[in-house]
């Protein structure tokens, strides 16, 4: 299988991930590690929340879009790692039971000034469940890697 | 314990949490789940890593600041949960056997137009190992309930 590089990445539209299937033990194991506020650990309490009943956290989810794009296509790319996140919102509740798609596009591609050997990629995902409600969106930028012959011209 | 609401949080400093150790199975549990790339998972692909050895991933410590805000405060506050994260940055690697400390500062608190009996109170979040590097910075909205006499005044 052919790595992807800086090269590889051209604005626009990328690709759409998954179904990722979310169970309501995902939902609690996270929680209880992560962030066990009452809506993401406890149905009781989850029902009388903002959100009306359980949800998975905000981070959990984050963390699931980061894996459905290893699995997509971070995995078998020439990734660097990343400076961070510029933004991210949390727009509707991730549900017990949902399936998740991810649609990945290149907002911006750019030659690293300090390190030419690498570019800087910047994606922006939209996380949607079945019904297609988005449920989160982020911008994020990662660091990959040129093509050997790239670098030089 | 007194549940602390939208009053509670004043412009400035508001605390110091912490320490929390992190191992380095912590770092492979997270790895494995949510984002497997090899320098975050496997000792001598990440000795040659860009981050020179084992890294847990940026979500990691992500999640890791969720859950020492939840220890910290969190978990005794009124909050209603968060429409996102608006500025993430990893800055310096998480290595197993750190120990973090947070410093969280209060940036903003306003009053909710849509919902008075709410407010937002916006977090920047600080965390470093105990040599004092800043491994990460993330500036971060909650949705706060005012104190039950303060949304008629």
């Amino acid at each position: 299988m052919t790595t992807l590089t800086f090269e590889d990445f051209k604005l626009g539209h990328f690709g759409t991930f998954g179904p990722r299937h979310v169970t309501r033990e995902d939902i609690l194991a996270y929680a209880r590690e992560y962030d066990p506020q009452p809506m993401h650990l406890d149905e009781a309490a989850a029902a009388k929340s903002m959100l009306k009943g359980l949800s998975g956290s905000g981070w959990h989810l984050s963390s699931l879009m980061m894996r459905m794009m290893f699995d997509g296509f971070i995995g078998r790319t020439a990734s660097m790692g990343s400076p961070g996140v510029n933004e991210m919102r949390w727009l509707s509740p991730l549900r017990p039971g949902d399936d998740l798609m991810l649609d990945i596009e290149v907002e911006e591609a750019r030659v690293s000034s300090s390190r030419p050997d690498t570019g800087i990629v910047t994606f922006k995902g939209v996380v949607k469940n079945a019904a297609g409600v988005t449920l989160a969106e982020m911008v994020s930028p990662i660091i990959v890697r040129r093509r050997a012959d790239a670098a030089a011209e």
